[in-house]
């Protein structure tokens, strides 16, 4: 089951708003439709979303109507603003757009038609590169559990978050894959679900034994002793090391901390946002209160209740023991660790 | 709106597990139906499943055929275990009913008719004490809360909880109406969303301005300083200070302490449970998956999805900035100073 995958010059997305009742693709022909797919959740995932933004900005010069160079730029321009706005947390999304640009703009002084299949060239190249990135991540993170870790892990950061593997499953997988025994309690997520809807089942089908918990009852297992480490994924990753990720992360760094165990953050280089100096000056998403009031289209709460809903939360690098990168582990991350990394 | 009433030799309990959507009464003739309405969730909060239990004993007492003493007292220890069974973890459900068969016990020289009408008498007299204790409950808490005070809850420890009023919800209606301009956060409390369902709806019944988050939340709202204290209830308070209360509670309390925020408890004596030393030894009820997988009978979750469901936390008394009850303030909870309130 492919998170998303191109075909006949369309972008096809699994629509994960039905999984795991049941499988079907969103077919977007243009890039509003993955503009919308994005902001309603057909896909979801920080490098998922940086990928299906790529194959936007494609399908966008394909739709190009402007014969002069300097008109498809614009298009592109226009067509990357839109998409960027979607969600402003994940920094993926942002990393893909400017990439696919900057290939725009390497082209510039052949044609249109040669931009055009170079740009969709470089987002089935974004996509292929982001399978890899995650093995490789995978790859790094399995030598940091043993066999018959029991594993906390919060949203769904897999296969389903990204064009493939995962980034948190991916190490998970990895592990598994090495014949490791190693077992997962799936936060719920409130309030989208996506590890009860998508992580207990990717999960269940590649064989890995999945237990899922409403994200409050993570305390005590904490107090029981029933984890020995926790991966997450990361939305965005700042130069100091602190990461933004779906709402719950920060409690469970918390948690973890309190509790002696390690806490893991798995991403690519594509999420960190060396532009930004510290968590404090990370967008927050705030999502439709209808996530909270209703679910599955079934009324909650009563009337005209008042309802805050930020989609993610703010860990700060001393809280995060490592952060598993397809380059390798930076342990105890810090500015000066990172800037290293990127350095290299 | 009661939560419970006694009327025509029947007990009413409001339905919650209807709530906010439908006001209906489920009406017990035994204490079999008083059993399963606890059991299935009518009633919950655990003053109120307290009181709901000695109307219990009350109904067995009626029901009783054996016209012996010694036959009227062995059908109410029966009852007695039946109803204790129910809920596990609240302490109040065993105080109440302890209470009832002492009082039987006291009247057991006289008949029959005698016992079973001072029982009735006794019932009424738990559910009236409930109320009175919750307010002194609340003029002692309300102290804690300055004007303008933001304030924290889980689940729902209100009006809903109890036979009226409120413990942690009670504490903050009586610094609402000494004219306090207070505010509150509930967190929607999964898997039950006591907190979505009752706690907003009780709160802005009574003009209470109240903002729903999902559990999730509460992390980024003590990280942005939105949170000036946490006010909860306990199903269990033990000799040392430690709580057990919904699943989640512990969670906040390593939060509350993280931010410097101050955690406090609101709870009758009847809550405590001396005869237990540590939280260790504070059985922990497990429900039903099907509070996970399935949210207002729409099921979430793909098929045969392992799930574990503890409806309880445990809070260790150096996470309680204070417990608040009936007799006053147990600031920095500690086994001699709950000795000490207990010696008076």
């Amino acid at each position: 089951m492919k998170t998303l995958f191109w075909n006949e010059n369309k972008l096809y997305l699994l629509d994960q708003r039905k999984l795991p009742h049941e499988t079907s693709y969103v077919i977007c022909a243009d890039h509003r439709a993955v503009a919308a797919a994005i902001r309603n959740m057909v896909v979801r995932g920080a490098p998922a979303i940086g990928v299906a933004a790529a194959y936007g900005m494609a399908l966008a010069a394909m739709q190009n109507r402007s014969s002069s160079i300097a008109g498809l730029l614009a298009v592109l321009q226009s067509a990357g603003n839109e998409l960027t706005k979607t969600r402003p947390t994940a920094v993926n999304l942002r990393w893909a757009i400017e990439q696919m640009l900057a290939k725009a703009k390497q082209y510039s002084a052949e044609s249109v038609a040669v931009i055009t299949t170079q740009l969709i060239s470089e987002a089935e190249t974004i996509a292929a590169e982001d399978i890899k990135i995650n093995r490789s991540i995978g790859a790094h993170g399995a030598a940091l559990i043993d066999d018959g870790a029991r594993i906390l892990t919060l949203c769904n950061a897999g296969a389903l978050a990204t064009a493939g593997y995962g980034t948190a499953l991916g190490v998970i997988f990895a592990a598994h894959a090495k014949g490791h025994k190693v077992s997962v309690f799936a936060c719920e997520t409130r309030p989208y679900l996506q590890g009860a809807r998508l992580t207990t089942w990717e999960l269940s089908q590649a064989g890995v034994p999945v237990t899922l918990i409403v994200d409050n009852a993570a305390g005590l297992l904490f107090q029981r002793k029933m984890i020995d480490m926790v991966i997450v994924g990361a939305d965005r990753i700042v130069a100091n090391g602190d990461v933004a990720n779906k709402i719950g992360t920060y409690p469970l760094s918390v948690l973890a901390a309190e509790h002696g165990v390690p806490f893991y953050v798995a991403a690519p280089l594509s999420t960190f946002d060396l532009t930004l100096s510290s968590r404090e000056e990370i967008p927050i998403e705030e999502r439709s209160s209808r996530e909270i009031t209703h679910i599955a289209e079934v009324k909650i709460t009563g009337d005209e209740i008042s309802v805050y809903n930020p989609s993610f939360d703010l860990t700060p690098a001393e809280k995060i023991s490592a952060i598993i990168t397809e380059q390798g582990i930076i342990h105890r991350p810090d500015r000066g660790k990172i800037a290293e990394l990127f350095a290299k």
